[in-house]
């Protein structure tokens, strides 16, 4: 496909997106919207207002008219993880049909880190580079062997689905994606979070960083009412109420219009902080 | 959306199907397929070739490259059945921001058929003109009458969400879709059929027209591979084998070439006659 | 299905949910979840704890194990929101192989409100109880003309699927719904939401009434973290932080514990509200 | 969980599929089907010809209600096959959590066979033992080489998810699937076919060992239906055409009952047979 919008290359090893086309862009979202309400209820003409009122409400599905199509490399371990989002659309070459190429994801030396202590699932930053060397060695050395017993077995004629079964998981694979912009959207919130492995996290941040231009007033509500919003849990709300002056004061609307909110915003936070205020006085 | 490709007023009443954009094209969808295999195999460097060989062995992930957007009026009752494909993405007018508009669906007189007798979810063809125009009546009555009892409602400000209850499954309704192609052929496999009832078959043949011309390769190779193939079950294909001949004759490859049919085609059949004919004298 | 677990008559009216059956446990989806960890971690053995984390973090995966099979009557307007819900597999009295029943929705007289001033979407409590009076007449007599209109033409031996279309989404339909326990909470996040129509939620409510007690700690947990968490919007962060002493307090240990609280939570609660110092802090 | 149902080593290797649990049975699909028609269509009172019918008809909405849970061993590149089936519900083993195990896929002898000359993406017998022994030496050495560079990076406390990248894609991994049955069966279609890949295919035929008992009618219903039914294209029609006699012969009915079939399968393939026949007159 030839119509290449842009491509980033994210890991400084093979590993590349390329954004190949969109369908739809801001505008045309805000008009799919306003096909919900006709007669009888004032329309939000201006595109923004409207788009930044869907987001902070979750009405989705108008932002499933927006459509992305990638091209990625990316290591299997991540197109694992990648693949787990079931509504992407999808076609993977095959090494069934083609032949490997040699090329491997290998972490740059600052990424040999110990695993973490706290969190279970990562690692923590280096400590030891004498490990981390020792261990990148380790590392080249395996995948070099892998693909030399891979080419063994292809010069002698075996067949590929088999010969594949030697490769590792950090062979580099191509995918063609398409994504309709709100589960895109739901795959950033996931996979740009730092509890996501460092190297999908790296990946969707290029996604992300080739697609936001495309949409950019939709790009940037959801930032401001998704990706930097943060969720009180019921205790988390008890607790913000043992703070002094917390259960008396409501801020200004003159703070709030300053900071940049419109005043629906405003009188919801009110609305929330004040039945907070009730509640916990009552169980005093 | 202003962008609007062409628009078929379906079934003489307010029914409109648009065709409001395409993303993607026979083109696009080869070159997706093209990316499973690389080196090692043999491309197809025709797209027909490629497109046609991908809809015979149902290797749709590619044909789910493609994408349309339609806007269509159709009545709530066609709107429902359509939104059991849960595939699509919609986004659709609502009675709780909206006033109704008076659209109603009022069939034409020879629509006004007997429940038919084999056929335990459809109707034959008219009989008796005069119960028709007798029906007709009755329906037009009825549902102005129960606009006239929405309009009532409205004006003494009860709220659209409740007056709307009582507005018939016959009124219409405005939807936007965003549908890949290969879902969108599958809606059209059901929908298409005679089975279906026919205000949705002739809703469903509109979006096809519309959309065909838009991807004309891979529209041909579904109509001569699903559409219009025929599926014999394991009793079909005994109950065939009971014809003089047939299991002891095998067509000419002449005959399979001028036909239109590819050599792996032909051998497939083959193929499967062969094995039929076998199985068959062994039952004997 | 015979099986029946418990019904509910949700509306006063024809309208009612039963749960059927029930597939899972929190027990067996805690142990799904275990099956994510094994040699090298350490495991929570501890159900109530492994199922709250699970909630807390969104590991939805697990949660897709329970399963739920719900028979429900609800008017067809219901129905069509419902269906919205992509994820539920459901199956439908058909009318056109059915010949409809006399059973409409018809809304208590408080339920006739006036169109609500700051909710496009939504009613006002009832103002005027002689304007309800009139509006129930004319709703009671406009259902109760589209079925006899229905009956005349039914007895005429007019097909079942063209006399249905004068009915009115009030119509009560039969629907059987199965379900898997994430997006059964899914639809419960969205549909028990005040913003959600009177009609959907008190079904809604039912159905979350009859499924609680069969998952309990999930359902405790997610009431703690989903339904009744809070999130704080970019914005709304920064005018939180405009109360005196937030900007320097951080709630005591003790407090967090004494709320019930985990540790982990209560680290968690710190670091948000630390970041949320500093930048506050660095802005002035 | 402990419910375990049945067990089957499907790949004389480390491969297992266990069926934990099922959910609903042939006579609960049968009456949620029933639900579709109620007053004025006579019910269909046996389950097996109702299920036949739905089955034939691609009626699959009720077939949804059936649910299995599966715990399958397989390596990872048929999970790799396995995942795109997007409607399955699953939990797999993490090796950001979880240690790996020493447990590889390493084929049989006989499965080193050569590339597939006429299956671009197959294997053809195996042609020449010798090469094969060769092969898998270098197979079974890489492997256990890759373990060996794993558990060094492991001892050195270097994290799980960077050391894994060395693994190869025979790894087994540990899955826990929910499937409703529906799907399952589409699976099953895709996957037992003789193009798919050796190693999927036995593992298909373990679950669908597994599950058939649970729904023996909906499963033979679907071997006469789909698995062993034969799909002619227009092509293929118009080739079947050029047999001699089959154009002026039309089988008995007493031949069709002989068979099994039932009157309604006999007159719908008189129709076919006939339109068949007319056409190809025309067009002499």
């Amino acid at each position: 496909m030839e119509e290449v919008v842009d491509t980033i290359n994210y890991d400084k090893g093979y590993g590349s997106v390329t954004l190949v086309d969109t369908f739809g862009d801001d505008n045309r979202i805000a008009n799919v919207a306003r096909g919900s309400y006709k007669k009888g209820t004032k329309q939000i003409s201006n595109d923004e207002q409207l788009l930044r009122y869907l987001i902070r409400h979750e009405h989705s599905s108008p932002v499933e008219f927006g459509q992305l199509i990638f091209h990625v490399k990316i290591p299997i371990f991540v197109a694992r993880q990648l693949v787990r989002h079931r509504t992407i659309k999808m076609n993977e070459t095959s090494l069934r049909y083609s032949e490997a190429e040699d090329r491997f994801y290998v972490p740059e030396i600052d990424q040999f880190g110990p695993q973490s202590k706290d969190n279970k699932q990562g690692r923590s930053k280096l400590a030891d580079s004498s490990i981390a060397e020792y261990a990148k060695e380790i590392y080249y050395k395996t995948v070099t062997n892998c693909f030399d017993a891979y080419q063994k077995m292809i010069n002698r004629n075996i067949s590929r689905e088999i010969a594949r079964c030697v490769l590792p998981v950090s062979l580099y694979t191509d995918i063609s994606i398409s994504w309709d912009l709100r589960n895109f959207l739901g795959f950033c919130k996931l996979r740009l979070d730092p509890h996501a492995q460092y190297e999908i996290r790296i990946f969707a941040q290029a996604l992300y960083d080739l697609a936001k231009p495309k949409f950019p007033i939709i790009f940037k509500a959801w930032e401001d009412y998704i990706r930097d919003a943060h969720t009180l849990s019921v205790l988390d709300q008890k607790l913000l109420m043992t703070i002094t002056n917390i259960h008396t004061e409501i801020p200004t609307e003159e703070n709030a219009l300053a900071i940049g909110m419109s005043k629906r915003e405003y009188t919801e936070f009110c609305a929330w902080l004040t039945v907070l205020q009730l509640t916990n006085k009552k169980e005093q």
